[in-house]
């Protein structure tokens, strides 16, 4: 109840603090039968892991995943599927100047007035560190949607600041956007807004920008009416990642421009009679229940928090303060942000998988 | 656990169909001890009432709330509070030659995919009726946040299709509001915003736009760190609504324009010595959690999908088909959708209200 | 989050005063596509009504449910069942002098410690009133097993103070126990217990018992490992019915007697090479999930605290006080006590059979 | 929902195997600001350790319990506790056999009909190894219960088989309970109890009995009055322990054979003038809420299925076979289920005790 479990037939709970002995959590609700490939777990972790590229964040951890529970000849057993990832490059020290101190626009403040103190190293359990667990479930998620129903999530990042790619956004294979760091499906584009992030980091500064992210091959049928909407869980499981600030379905504010006559996506049927909407303003989901199109979610992050600037801020006692930039962070965390995006819609698509399947007699 | 429960302490559930005999709900979580006001329950509700001006839909529903439980001498008791509003101006027949036929951008297609078939009488579930059920619950929020922490939540049109009142975002008594029939705090710009509803409605098209939602005087501290942040659980409760595709809080997408040096929120002290913040990018949340400064989102309405045209379409068999446009509909959903919006804010906060309670030792 | 929402899956909500103006629920997650005898969920609650025999209590209702959405055509839609059942014999004058004492044994006293405050009238929602609301929930839950797996659920009174069938219980159809008023499945018995039962309720006083509950033709497989065992869920369902003190799965306390050589229920085969077990001390339970052989629960219910006797207690204030017995009351409440102990059976079974779907790929 | 979660504002999920790594789990909901005695959690888990006596089963886990978030400076922050115990002395070799037969009374034959499978080293997740978790948490609860009202649990071996304490149950300081192996009261009755517990082992076989669990200094006004009465979830709690087939609260099946006028808990008034109530058959709970006398619950533990005895069974084919005994195990789990009693119980209490904090303007 203090929010940190996901899902309600598929349920993730997680725990850890950035500067803590170890990170980790628990699935549960995963069916019994299914074959994982552990492999592709330590893979989207990978993807995550910070110090894996020169635009950032300098610290290093190999976050080695450890599943302890639920899973034996890499068979899912139906119980609950505990897993840990040490940290090993924590520099609490680092934080020893902020305990007292209010970094702007980063949950110290906000702690503080929750719980009367807080856990200053690294950021605690505010820091970003803990998606690591969300992409550890989303992993295990996108194996049971593949298996399932030859469902597959793909998020790149769209636009940095003002560099992005072309509308409209589309479905991706993985291939096309781990070709460059920057996760950008256009190469030539990848290229400006690297250039873009190295800029900004070399001076002292960070940026944001958007993150499109599609699943295709979901079956019609997947999402609850009224207030678990298959939208509304998306919105909330997006929302919940650090830094994003706006979330955008299927058409999303640009379609507040059209009239009804031109958003409807009208039915047509295709070739071999098979049936389809002409357009696909409604990203996949009509009614808060998906229609078997793309889903389509357009995220807005933010610019970093932490940066090598001095700013104003104030300490706990009230007192004015300059604040330097110290510790390690990202200049940009759109890149490494793919995959807790990809994991946190596999996280939602599944719940909802497991739920339709009490939706009829 | 089919998605009609909303919040985890204060937990709202709620039933009905367009065309059944009533709709109502069970708000249950209320602290005992709550002097209510029934008439400003109603009063909610009457902003949401069909019928009440010449640019929403003709159906006429009186909306009587009736309480049956969980207030004596009206004071709430800390038992569920039953509640529910009679159907009375359901006109089934109009939707007889839908039974087998799919609208487009409606959930009919989607609800004979999920259960196999539909109630099809006035969309059934899928009317935008059963948010009538989430104002009673919102009415009933609100002044347990206003006891409690004198929380004021106020929502405006900000933009009908293009047409929009200047950025930024605030909070405005609700009078101002209220005096006009479009719900936009600028008088002028309400006029615009009327006409061009008019124009739309009368070329048998419909449209959409944004509205701002602004909530003061919530104090730092509410929402949790990690799934359930206050943010995510904002998104979460507004995308449900019918006809949302977008959410931004605070920056929102225009934030991801700036550095992280022009976005970070600045602490400063006042005259008096009490520390706030320069701007308020962040929205009033940091880190899932509540600073203490507005909450401000903004929300995409697409354009209604019912339309007085003739459009392409599909019937239950595979068939192509011609739908006429027929039923009683609104041309434009954001000035009734203004009490739903400030209803869902309501209870998120009022959650939160409760979460806290449990911070701290 | 108050506790008035029971079940996991299918989740019935209740609201509901004994002396307001109605009570009711909410059904949700029922499955689509289940057609609905109407009748039976009325029966079902005419066994409960009170006044229907010479040892229930003489407020007189009709009980007569009315269903306000999710069934359409005699069939479940999948959206939520809202219900309601009328309060018309009200006496609350009968109370007035109740509002300031603390009957024994009553939720009195603990409410006021608890909210502050009570409504007094006719135990307000601690009133054995609310559990029609579990009968219709249950009924509907009850034609749901009885369509999937043709489960059936039979409870009788098996001991009214000292005077009890022999054991070992088992499965009695329903035409046996209805047979008598006291529900007992043998007549002789039957003859006694009622005997009894006119004894105590003139000498102004209440009396207790057993009720022995089964179910059969529950397949093996249902319910969850650790915290969710059926037999865990059975017992927090029977519990939390008014005036239950114990629960005994299977052999109960009894088989805490027998050494494990004799406790365990050996697997045999019939003559039609069928698996069975010789014996069912497990109680159709092993390990949390069920075995496939008749679920047995026995409940002991303690005897009524409201009599017709002057009584010692105190009042608000901390005085000493006389109370008088007023007030409509059960002498015996077993007899009506067996539709809802088969209800809350009946809504167990239905959240694991829909749980079970999600246990395997 | 794979049922591994308990608990609504404070929840304790787990995870584990008999025979794998590791266990562990998350607390999630403890308030900020609780200082915890480190040492007090490893103790409640040396009282449940295996090997620690004669007359428990030999295998030998130490049992060491690491906490890996959630704490600093030995001091709760409010975010999850996560932690872990390792699995030392796991010797799955022993059931090599066992992987194709079902073992009577055990969980074997369900678990394969609800998964298709099983883990069947140790009995997987189904071995009462996950009990150590449940331990973890109920310590730290109980530190909170401690800290805020002074409230105590203490559990003892009231009966094994028919040697039994006298009745009625109290609460005893931990020390009397703890200078005996079983954890009976009487050290008279204790020998008896060692003695049959050694002639029963000797014999191969095993032996049941009851534990008493009293909680004292239980404010009144904690439970929900409907579905979430404090009895009904006690009741889910300590039926979900392996082995556990029987409840009873307060008065519990003995006090069906009073008359209501004798079972009535009067109140009273003692010298100071204080309220208080002559008996308590209603076990400190009414109404499903404290009253704030002393919470009293007994509880039936069948015999362990294991035994060292041949047995008539089948295996995963449907062919008769003889089971021989093999394995370590207990002969008696009363006195290593004191603990689990007691952290059950507080886990619950300490639930109730966040949720009361709502339950007031």
């Amino acid at each position: 109840m203090s929010g940190n479990t996901f899902g309600k037939l598929l349920q993730i709970t997680t725990f850890g603090e950035s500067h803590g002995a170890s990170i980790g959590g628990i699935l549960d609700g995963m069916p019994a039968g299914l074959i994982i490939d552990l492999e592709q777990i330590q893979n989207e972790l990978d993807r995550r892991r910070p110090g894996s590229s020169e635009i950032t964040t300098k610290r290093t951890e190999k976050d080695l995943v450890e599943i302890s529970s639920g899973v034996i000849n890499q068979t899912t057993t139906g119980t609950p599927i505990g897993f840990r990832i040490e940290n090993t490059d924590a520099k609490s020290e680092d934080y020893d100047h902020l305990e007292n101190s209010y970094r702007p626009s980063h949950a110290d403040f906000t702690y503080d007035k929750k719980y009367g103190f807080r856990d200053a190293r690294g950021g605690g359990r505010s820091s970003a560190r803990e998606t690591a667990c969300r992409v550890v479930g989303g992993a295990i998620a996108k194996q049971l949607l593949k298996k399932s129903n030859n469902t597959e999530i793909c998020a790149y990042v769209e636009r940095v600041q003002d560099i992005s790619v072309p509308f409209p956004p589309k479905y991706f294979d993985r291939e096309v956007i781990e070709s460059n760091i920057v996760r950008c499906p256009s190469p030539d584009i990848a290229d400006r807004m690297i250039q873009r992030i190295r800029e900004v980091r070399n001076s002292g500064d960070t940026v944001g920008g958007a993150i499109v992210v599609v699943a295709r091959n979901v079956p019609a049928g997947w999402g609850e009416p009224v207030f678990d909407k298959l939208n509304a869980d998306i919105a909330k499981a997006l929302m919940s990642i650090p830094s994003v600030k706006g979330i955008e379905i299927g058409s999303g504010f640009s379609g507040t421009l059209m009239k009804g006559s031109e958003h409807n996506d009208a039915f047509d049927l295709n070739k071999k009679g098979e049936m389809y909407t002409t357009t696909n303003h409604s990203g996949g989901i009509q009614g808060g229940i998906s229609n078997g199109d793309e889903i389509i979610v357009r995220i807005a992050f933010k610019p970093v928090a932490t940066i090598q600037k001095a700013q104003n801020s104030i300490n706990k006692d009230g007192s004015k303060i300059i604040l330097e930039g110290k510790g390690r962070h990202d200049p940009c965390v759109l890149p490494r942000a793919i995959p807790i995006v990809e994991a946190m819609v596999a996280l939602v698509l599944c719940d909802h998988l497991l739920r339709q399947r009490s939706a009829r007699l």
